[in-house]
């Protein structure tokens, strides 16, 4: 037997169900807030995401070459991919330009719950301008997608690459050191930092460098960074993001997200009802274009981790769309007339926009009967020979088990 | 400047929004005929598609070998991962099962007009049923698909290759030279089809086999298949087409099906608007699952060409709906409450289901219209000081120029 690959999914309609729900609320509310779609290709030359992170990220990637010897990637994000069809593409239009995507992403990786190598990601990516407004908008977006899709329990958090840098260099620390900080404060692993920076720094400064990461005070920074211009720009986004309606949030500096072309203000929403792959949202401003051959300008996005909100919805017991099958029509009987009535009656729901199912296998009516209790259909439509005659069929609802004659013109 | 990789495609809003158009009114026919969808990984086990069709097939796949050394394949088709899927999960699952999928395939192809190395494909599988009138049924739905889609020029072949078999056989042509043949014939060579027959047959029994093929007259098989039990069943599923609403179709001993794992009935769906690549749909009964290691069942399906039937609905002047954002919302003045009152007014529009973008970049209002008028917008609603004094602010319908004052409660 062959099986699927390790690490992938099979999506069954009850599955189905919950993911085209999901997608469909998360369009509707990226269409709300003006943003437009756009895909790109499933690969992309791997050098387009070596570009910025080095070739350490090859290990993580399905790479390949094809049959030209192209290196080509099975996408493991979709920020790159959009900027380079931007740079390609898009540069000219007006700004800002306001894009959403969908697309499944694929990383080598040990296969875990809510950690798959095929996953879904749904993201925005704004190009064009930085003001605190619009970067408020932004994030409440990505907040406001997960409200409207339902999910009670979340939380924001939002940072800052400029400060954590500002407040690393006043501390001499930066280049190989800050960047092996940063992927620890990503970690959270504060033992690993505090074991690495004890030789470097007096205990005091060590104290106030975990301070810094830990604490999630405004007015802590603003002791800390007085007079850094960058401090009142982020004090303005967090500010509006009450009138964009996100009244739960915190600020954190622990926020460093682990890619590398991240800058300036990031932020992370995580569901505390997932283990330990709990974010499921992640984003900032970054930098890309330049290094992708394009006039440099301010970009900012963010992606959701789609399968691990469907997770997160999941464990929160939300109830999904009920999305079964209107009718089911039986046949009763194997006469050429009482068959070709049923299809007649079948296709006339369908064209009213009803979802029906018809027997068509010629078994009987208790089978059909089972059959249709099995796949949960709302109601069954018996067409028999008597009631034919007088212009009738029999509809029974399977929620209620009434049943009752009914007219039908066909 | 990495571009994307060639055969590939960046689709641009524009192109998004027929491609959702397309995506929902096929997702609902398929809904409307009771069908439940499915969605299966990108890759597979190179195995899956090499089971059939021998080695010769991966010269057009996309195959690589992941960092265990596994064989995988991004897949060229649908059908035989849904069966795959359907062996590993559902075998037990009530009967029959009607699946469908929408998801991109991958070819190592020549790219050209209507032909792309990553195309979409959607369809459906009926699983466990093959009376006639369950394949008129499949039959239907493809063409109802295209219908229901608004694509006017089309046309339907229906085949068996049950009964091309049983006349070749009957001309003492089987195996090797039978399926060379059946190339020959599913490319509409019939020079080469006579050039290899002319030596090895009559001169009469070479018209009559060029005859069977081109000819598309049930009469006619009738002649030549007299008391063949399949003509009887065929000849059924003819029938009862006209009943499901299909009014439009060939009879044709052409249509051969270029995979190896159909058999029995099958049919084509081509658009005359598109040029060499006209097919749009191609499906039939099929067997796969006993390959697979399941227990035999029959099988059958179609799958429309995604991006094909896109083309010649473009091709046909078909006007896809208008998407266009209903309101672009100006804060007149960088006052902070203009600001948030027109962040309110978005929320609010937004929370209702429309389609709002809220210029957040201060620039002056003769920008910002300009901005407006090159996106398209529906409506530009500007708020301004002296406005918003008395509960104001100004709409202007962006395709009529016609502007006025309205009452808001901001």
């Amino acid at each position: 037997m062959i099986q699927r690959p390790r690490g992938t999914r099979d999506f069954l309609p009850e599955d189905m169900v919950k993911r085209r729900y999901l997608e469909k609320v998360l369009r509707e509310t990226f269409l709300s807030y003006g943003y437009r779609e756009v895909q790109t290709p499933t690969f992309e030359h791997l050098e387009l995401f070596t570009a910025k992170s080095g070739d350490s990220i090859i290990e993580e990637i399905y790479s390949f070459k094809d049959k030209s010897g192209r290196d080509l990637a099975l996408r493991p994000e979709l920020t790159a991919p959009v900027i380079r069809m931007y740079v390609e593409k898009l540069q000219m239009n007006p700004k800002p330009l306001k894009l959403f995507y969908f697309g499944n992403c694929y990383r080598y990786d040990r296969p875990q719950k809510g950690r798959y190598r095929e996953f879904t990601q749904a993201g925005c990516e704004l190009i064009g301008y930085s003001s605190p407004e619009a970067l408020s908008e932004l994030i409440s977006l990505a907040w406001n997608c997960l409200e409207r899709a339902g999910l009670k329990d979340k939380s924001l958090k939002i940072g800052n690459l400029h400060l954590v840098e500002t407040f690393l260099e006043k501390h001499g620390i930066k280049d190989e050191l800050k960047r092996k900080i940063l992927r620890l404060v990503d970690k959270r692993d504060y033992d690993s930092l505090r074991k690495i920076l004890e030789n470097k720094l007096s205990a005091d400064e060590l104290t106030m460098i975990l301070d810094f990461f830990r604490s999630g005070s405004l007015d802590k920074l603003r002791d800390i960074l007085d007079g850094v211009e960058e401090l009142e720009r982020f004090e303005k986004v967090i500010d509006f993001l009450g009138i964009f309606g996100v009244d739960k949030y915190e600020v954190s500096m622990e926020v460093v997200r682990g890619l590398e072309y991240y800058k300036g203000i990031v932020f992370e929403i995580e569901s505390p009802r997932l283990g330990a792959e709990r974010q499921i949202c992640g984003g900032g401003e970054y930098e890309l274009v330049g290094l992708f051959g394009g006039k440099e300008i301010p970009t900012a996005g963010f992606a959701l981790g789609f399968d691990r909100v469907i997770i997160a919805l999941e464990n929160e017991g939300f109830v999904f769309p009920d999305e079964r099958i209107d009718f089911y029509i039986i046949p009763a009987g194997r006469k050429e007339e009482i068959l070709s009535k049923s299809v007649k009656l079948a296709m006339l729901l369908r064209r009213e926009g009803r979802r029906v199912d018809i027997d068509l296998t010629g078994r009987s009516l208790r089978k059909a009967m089972s059959y249709a209790d099995s796949m949960g259909f709302r109601k069954v439509i018996i067409v028999g020979e008597k009631d034919l005659r007088e212009g009738k069929v029999t509809v029974r609802d399977m929620v209620t088990g009434e049943q009752e004659r009914m007219e039908v013109m066909i």
